[in-house]
């Protein structure tokens, strides 16, 4: 495993902290409600997620936790979301999600929805390892919960 | 839920039997290569398959055990298999899938290979509950393992 090189296919390294204010005059940046549910979800983070961001609708099948994990995942097209929805009755969860660029990084703000309105969490990727630990999070950011299952979105889904 | 009528959607009523003695000259019917595997299983049947089968391939959500369970399933281009069925390693298992048609039924044999080479297994699905019941299998047939969870892809791809 190439720690400090380059982003590694299928890995993804990304830092999760909770929000403390919103950057004023949110909606000026990229936004778009997603939609998602899960097919089904195991221990150690796997798991095989629907969602619908926009109009765009794919299936991503993740493993393991924390701040380095694999990822693969396929776009669907409508007709194929439409048949494996059903499927995550009662595992779902809404979100409008904010793509703010910031010092060369991507901040994604996630503004939950529905019963877990009043959650707000950002999530910041990094294209390695050196950049995921050198990080210093902007002062309206607020604790750090990388990794922790009571913020997973598998968790809030079955909630 | 409606027993005996017509065949619900996205439900299959089968039953699965051991094989004492393979018919003659079996190859004369229809057959395909198999390989599957698991992106993520939970209990009660839940279940994300990958499955290439000659050169179709699809994904396979089902949930449920036995005789009547919920099954969901897309197509998938050669593509988006591609990108997923690596996330399946060890969790794998190849079969030549015969199918025999028989009383107005579809009879399938999977001759299991690799790690599970000796195995055969048949399944015949039925259009509704009564005649899943008043099912005679043909005398070759063996032993009923339907609902058994030893013989179950799932168990035998993770062994």
């Amino acid at each position: 495993m190439q720690l400090d090189g380059q982003r590694e296919q299928n890995r993804e390294i990304e830092r999760k902290y909770l929000i403390r204010e919103l950057p004023e005059d949110l909606r000026r940046w990229q936004h778009w409600p997603i939609a998602q549910g899960y097919l089904a979800t195991e221990s150690a983070g796997r798991q095989v997620r629907l969602r619908k961001k926009g109009k765009q609708t794919s299936l991503t099948f993740k493993v393991g936790r924390g701040a380095h994990r694999e990822e693969r995942e396929i776009n669907l097209s409508p007709k194929q979301f439409a048949a494996l929805w059903p499927g995550t009755a009662g595992r779902r969860l809404r979100k409008m999600r904010y793509e703010i660029p910031w010092r060369g990084l991507l901040i994604e703000i996630d503004v939950y929805r529905g019963k877990h309105a009043g959650l707000v969490v950002a999530e910041v990727e990094f294209p390695n390892l050196a950049m995921c630990r050198k990080f210093k999070p902007p002062g309206w950011f607020g604790r750090e919960v990388t990794g922790q299952k009571a913020y997973s979105n598998v968790r809030l889904a079955n909630e």
